[in-house]
């Protein structure tokens, strides 16, 4: 296990799905930030599940406790410990599992690697693990827009094979993107995406997504080559998030298909910087970036539990048919956003601390 | 900069394209290794420009030199000193370049972090830095091969819109790679590969591919969740390289595009263990290794230095024409795949090593 | 801030003397380790303040909750999320405190670097920091002893002037050593501490200390020369507890006065293994433990918060007469004891999962 | 191994005591700093061995070689690649010692760690491996004093049971410091101890001796609890140096002998900040630096490696007597003075780099 991310704004997570709780510290905030659960709430109740009749009934309160860190109002500079409850500790629904590995999920693996696992829910694999990570991302996203006005949007651009039209440049909130279910900003495709979710539901399957995330606002020279380039360690946090299969930034594949004479961004002056008239480097260059937004795409495979039938075999290799029992996600993009927005704000977040210290 | 790689097996590199020498120490390698040059010249010479009419004509020796760690033949457990002297240490051809940042290079980007940058080539962000991380990766790639025989192989997939056919699960070997000039075994797909990079060289223009990598004979559990998931860490390895624009495991993006049903991978017994019968999953659940092959791909966008004018501005902001003198790379796929095979190796090799203890 | 402990047994601890709790996240436990709060409250019972009239009246129980990580009695390879309710929170008694910095604590430092600090008690810097490190190394403390036997004994050897006589190699238990409130395994220099203590308590004064700790059964090979020598990562740990001014390992400053021929410690066949006749190395050679026992030594500065009247200046440098509210510990090494036996065990835990991979 | 010291500016050695070369990477310098290999020199000059008749006559020119990082005689900010050449690669004069482990050295614990190890001189083990340090050191030395004006400098404080008296805070200078051979300001004291050490010599015997070392001009805010306080990382760095045996910070060890009423540094208003009026806390409280001299003594045990007659016993358990051949240094805390004080930088720049950004 290795639950500790961020050099110097380190943020280290604990909890299981049916455990006591979940929850954070967060060792490196600057001290003097304003900050109260009030400041975290937010991000953790669009993070929620059971928020329509698409996603799991499991309804938490999922309320944030600051057990440390803050004192009068303001961070001191010395660790933020973050807990969440568990309202729902029982064990069950899950029976069958113990004994057949769900395809594709991590019973099979973590049941290898440790020789012990989460007897039910998905244990540290679980979706319920981001809790702590957008309980210390929703504190970096606070810091972040203080100091230099950052913000960070996401939004769902496909589910299966639904689209939404490129909407990258325009100016995006999170209130319009909330305004739907899906969490699309494209009206038209939304609905098609939520008629598909629902059939998909219905039917006891599942189905993948894509997210799109622009964060503008960003220092000129953040990140640190070679090993830690930004798009590098921001490819680590995404990848790290369950059901992620892939990642691009900026033109991503379809930049490999392009010409340089197509794909180089060309240099400008604007609002009295140097900046690009196009943006296919997705604001990095050489591992840093260079002001203009940060852009990036990524992947979500379809959940792995399914109520439908599955033909797989048990443990000792005999061959089983499996139904998971109880409801679950069908699709789980929507939620995700909160996820990739926090995960980005941590990343920028230790960047920021990183940088080196410069002669006056 | 942050120029080392690892947790326990630690790859340190320095270097830049046109000073004394580039490197790398190795910390953390096993003792009782057997080693020398010979070990880690090949992939070394693969990687080596001027190959080909293709490719630039620098043609350096690229000799490694081992400098510490080794002793009758074998490691001692100690750092591995690695070192390739630069026989091309001119300083020119670059002299518009001091003035004109290159579009989507990292000219402007390393000058505002550092306030100085190297005055010829890419200076740390040129594809010789990758020199210190193969020759590293070599080794460990052979540590890798005699413990596990794991075998690690890419290949050139497609070039700009030229695609080889789907030949993941094919037993391909490196010769066989090597055998045409594009490093593509699809040997209708190449020659078509070939004439386009050839013109897109002519009209003195660059273009991007993509690679796909398969490592077999992985031991099952790699992998620390949930920050270092095995995909995280390999993904944070690949968009490190230069030019790299997208990762993708397993089904990647078109992964999010499937059902559940499709997208599972059902279990069944397998030569004494239990595999899977799909490997959508790119040999990874939950983070960590299922004993399946590692299938990903990245995405290289097209090389940013190239001849044909292009209008752009200075670091003042005044518009200018910039066309980079010499003779550029108009395509760095061929050459990177020695890059990708012994980052693959390093990533391995470190999870190996990370592995918790286990009780007899 | 750097709360974070470890390489691959990671601990990172949060929370202040008067917020809502302290506690910790044990991060790398191996999986299958029995463990539930009974194994770990005996050395934060140990801790604990009030346990006589010699310490601060603080009488809160520290009573530890597990969070996560354990199901069934069983670890899961997860974090462990452990905390301790602060039942403490008033502040108050610090009142004057907050014009005039301590002498010789922590108030102007932590003012000066972060501009802002706990209002009252040592927040961050108070010894109740130690909780979640001693909660942490009670879990390393049983992986050990089940794995290979390993005892860490601790106890007190000096209070001021007064020295205990050299009892390092005696064999003593914990229940031994806790048998008198000072925890000085030397009856007749146990009573003469007690008086000074008590005498040092009555005119509000405070008083040093020195403490020896021995480890045994110690697996041969632990430590990572260069700069993770087992002795430079030791000291490390217990410099890094409040108060601490000094660490010698084996021989020491004496060690310093000694010719190497008096000094080396011959080696000798024992218990079918190379062992040594003498152990002025502390076990430790080179950097790396040789299976001997391992022997330290370190000094206690006297508590800084005294009631005697201090003549000091404020934060704004105006001269001030400073009397501390309140009752305080006159000495602190009896509760250093658990902290130091079971730092010892964090490091030690540490080292045995960094081990390198070995080749059958 | 772990060969990588310091979060941000990060130093990796390499090198064996009779391998091809030794020498340092160190990355995360900040740019822009005026450096050349005569900068660096001068203290890999003063380590060198073979400056009078007390030490061993390995006269090797330690040249170094600067192989990356630095263009135009600045630092670009990409990692500094040094070098030093070993001239003395020839094995021999230690046959013997291939089957009798040297008491207190390190031949045995390496050789059970590792399964291996070098054949003649230590290794990595040998003195020989702080020239690394020593290139990285001086590089962050000449960093702070030009920001900061800091000035670290430290002496032979005894030899063997000679003590120079007390001269902590007199204004010494290197050149005085190296005025004669033993290192030691009190010119009666050194004269007694270069009388101990060549009588021990001469009775191929060595002896041990103690360093004081003050760091002057100093930020106040550098250190990061808890567990990277200043005092504990520099107890780390100081206890990776080979044959350390003991640190003491401030008081130390004295220290803990003392009443709080004595021990406490009385606050004062001084040249504009709060200072204080003693330095007992040896410029460190809570772990962090409050603007006065850092105060430190180290304890060197004698080199293991003595040409007298010891009874001890081979690999495989059977008595031996060993008289090593060739000419050993019998007293090395001379040489050690520059190791010390670039040890010293290496720590104080990690921690400046470190420091959190600060709203302005």
């Amino acid at each position: 296990m290795s639950s500790t991310l961020g050099t110097l704004f380190k943020v280290s997570t604990f909890g299981e799905s049916h455990g006591k709780a979940v929850g954070a510290i967060v060792d490196g905030c600057p001290a003097n930030l304003e900050l109260s659960e009030a400041d975290i709430q937010p991000q953790l109740t669009r993070r929620r599940p059971g928020q329509s009749d698409m996603t799991t009934p499991r309804d938490e309160a999922d309320k944030v406790i600051i057990l440390s860190g803050v004192e009068n109002g303001k961070t001191l500079g010395t660790p933020i410990g973050l807990m969440v409850n568990n309202k729902d500790q029982r064990p069950g629904d899950y029976g069958e599992m113990s004994t057949i590995p769900r395809p594709s999920h991590a019973d099979f693996t973590y049941q290898m690697k440790y020789g012990n696992r989460a007897a039910s829910g998905g244990g540290r694999s679980s979706a319920r693990e981001t809790i702590g990570r957008v309980a210390a991302g929703a504190i970096a996203e606070k810091w972040l827009s203080e100091q230099f006005g950052t913000k960070i949007t996401s939004w769902v651009s496909s589910v299966g094979n639904i689209d939404a039209r490129d909407m990258t440049l325009e100016n995006l909130t999170r209130e319009q993107i909330d305004s739907n279910i899906i969490r699309c900003p494209d009206e038209a495709a939304a609905a098609k995406m939520i008629e598909l979710v629902k059939a998909t539901r219905d039917r006891k399957d599942s189905v993948g997504g894509i997210l799109t995330c622009v964060a503008e606002n960003i220092p000129i020279g953040l990140g640190e080559p070679i090993f830690d380039k930004f798009e590098a360690k921001l490819a680590q946090a995404m990848l790290s998030i369950p059901a992620m299969k892939g990642f691009e930034i900026g033109s991503g594949f379809a930049g490999a298909r392009m010409f340089g004479s197509q794909h180089n961004d060309p240099f400008v002056q604007k609002d009295g910087r140097l900046g690009t008239t196009t943006n296919h480097s997705g604001g990095i260059q050489g591992g840093i970036t260079n002001g203009e937004p940060i852009v990036f795409r990524i992947a979500f495979k379809p959940p792995a539990t399914i109520g439908m039938a599955q033909e797989t075999a048990t443990f000792g290799g005999e061959g089983a048919v499996l139904e998971a029992k109880g409801r679950h996600d069908p699709c789980v993009v929507p939620r995700a956003i909160p996820i990739i927005e926090t995960m980005t704000a941590l990343v920028l977040m230790d960047f920021v601390q990183r940088q080196a210290f410069r002669k006056a």
